[in-house]
């Protein structure tokens, strides 16, 4: 094989969830039928490299200082939602129902993966709590082990100082069959219920 | 989300087998935990783009104009193998059983995906085929419907122009119980026994 080639499998195996067949295939699929595509995806890393950032505020990739959606005026200051990733973070918009701010950890307490406080800001999210206008500290961490006991930790600790944190409602999803959802979730959904 | 990013995550769909949320996924990985990958792949890609082409003589990716297989001295001049693809033609080296040269056709007769004798450099073979040594080919197209008619279409095309043509043969793979082996393989086994 080619060194150009071999040097462009070693790399494609870089992105998670890519095996060297699946490396090899990529590769000679752009290759042969999408060059153009290869080339796009060339300049797109190198640009992102180059260019994208942490919010000082949020901790979300940016361009800027400071990321689009804090510095949008129309945003209530006093409502914080802490999500892992940017993707939460935009599955939570796209459901319309949040107009405060959010606090991107990058990430979830994961001793066994050696993840601790430190790898997810946890001191850049005190300090941004404890703005002064934040009222309410929402945590929207996965419903995991590790999403719940990073959620702990950090209501623990927010606490601790004095702020009002909440957690998103667990129960049993929209459109959920009773039969085919697990114990756990109808356990949860009965301790929590609520008046109607 | 950045417009850095949008453009890398559209960027990343061009991969085969890469949808919207895999794509994010693997943005987000880069950027965050291995920005060194990131710009490995953004040169290896560049570089690739720029370095391979086919060789004049097999029609595989290379970097010359004659591939290291096709140059190696030591090769038998008289075999020539047809493969759909250069990772089949990786198998076969590893097997260590064949000693001659090759033919790749970038591809397979696929009518449905508009895919004709043309694409698959069919021309090109029968001039390789053509150049006096070649004495037999090995057709090596996959065992599909594709790969087969494929090597049908090309095994009529080569005997009509007098060569000797061969296909790998077909039978119970090496290590299967007959009890988990499909019944069209054992069928055709039957049929093509051979005395011991």
């Amino acid at each position: 094989m080619s060194k150009s080639l071999e040097f462009l499998t070693e790399a494609l195996r870089r992105l998670p969830g890519v095996g060297p067949k699946s490396a090899q295939r990529m590769a000679f699929h752009l290759l042969q039928h999408d060059r153009e595509g290869a080339a796009m995806l060339s300049r797109a890393l190198g640009q992102a490299v180059e260019a994208v950032q942490h919010c000082v505020l949020c901790n979300t990739f940016t361009e800027e200082e400071v990321c689009d959606t804090c510095n949008d005026e129309r945003r209530d200051r006093r409502l914080l939602c802490v999500v892992e990733t940017p993707a939460d973070q935009l599955m939570i918009e796209q459901t319309l129902t949040y107009k405060g701010l959010y606090f991107v950890l990058m990430g979830r307490l994961s001793p066994l993966d050696g993840i601790g406080p430190k790898d997810i800001h946890l001191e850049k999210l005190v300090a941004r709590a404890n703005d002064g206008v934040v009222g309410e500290v929402v945590l929207a961490t996965n419903f995991t082990n590790e999403g719940e006991a990073t959620a702990h930790y950090i209501s623990e600790m927010l606490k601790a100082r004095g702020l009002r944190v909440s957690r998103l409602a667990r129960g049993v999803p929209v459109g959920g069959e009773l039969e085919y959802v697990d114990a756990g979730t109808i356990a949860r959904a009965m301790l929590d219920r609520r008046a109607t």
